[in-house]
């Protein structure tokens, strides 16, 4: 399927973009828009990220996942290194046209650079967990998964590490 | 529970940030850091938002989703307007910590300004979908739920709509 097929339409009225059915979407002063992917079995957030126009339209376009990645500052095909691509089993907008949110089948893969499933490991304790557990001043995060699917030496190798401190 | 309890952790190493237990969040240059809210029964993502600092440290202290209103500038205690408070039931942090991942119950009740029970009502074809469904130069949303959950005009009445075009 090209992707020179996968046209968006100018935003042209609040209505037109909240109730309408036009695809419009809304890149950010960098061009980017906001991506949450989620597990499409478990409902699991797996990561979150950003398309750019053109990761968007082959997103749409081929049916697998295509971020911009900002580390590298370039399109991102995921799974080209790791081999987990993830197949959009569906792909939403929001309200205001400034998120989308795929549902994914990544097959067993996993989809955080650093070897987990998902991104999402480790869990803070909020309001009354926060105030049983918690002494003065400091915050314990608690795993939630410590099973690495893969290992990000063996993977990536030497490649630089995408998280920013 | 005191709000100033919670304290989070300067940001050191990218082993600290990825597979330690402090919380040391990353906002970005507009002092934000990205959240997810996903409904903690049904798995569905309601809504994508922003925090500040202190959003972050109130819904922890308070279990309630507090976010970031880019449109107003303002913290924005969820549901204060519309009766929809969103009660955290997990609160989740990803690898390198720019991202937060709400998981909640809002009893009923809707997160859209539109009306909707989700942000995303709204589905874009894609891979073979795009391919079968669409003349050239045409993507057409198809709608997920049509059934609004509340009226915006009644809860909401006058007040400018957050949606930018």
């Amino acid at each position: 399927m090209s992707v020179a097929k996968v046209v968006f339409q100018a935003r042209q009225s609040i209505k037109q973009v909240e109730e309408g059915c036009d695809l419009a979407p809304k890149f950010d002063e960098r061009g980017l828009i906001t991506v949450v992917t989620t597990d499409a079995d478990s409902g699991e957030v797996l990561m979150q990220g950003f398309m750019n126009n053109e990761a968007l339209r082959l997103t749409i376009a081929t049916g697998e996942a295509h971020y911009f990645s900002r580390s590298r500052q370039e399109l991102w095909h995921k799974g080209a290194t790791s081999g987990f691509v993830q197949q959009v089993i569906e792909l939403l907008v929001d309200d205001d046209q400034d998120c989308i949110w795929l549902r994914v089948n990544v097959a067993g893969g996993a989809s955080c650079h650093v070897g987990y499933r998902s991104c999402f490991y480790r869990r803070v304790p909020v309001g009354e967990s926060f105030a049983k557990r918690q002494t003065e001043g400091s915050i314990t995060l608690e795993w939630t998964d410590t099973k690495k699917v893969f290992d990000p030496q063996e993977v990536y190798g030497d490649a630089p590490n995408p998280t920013k401190l």
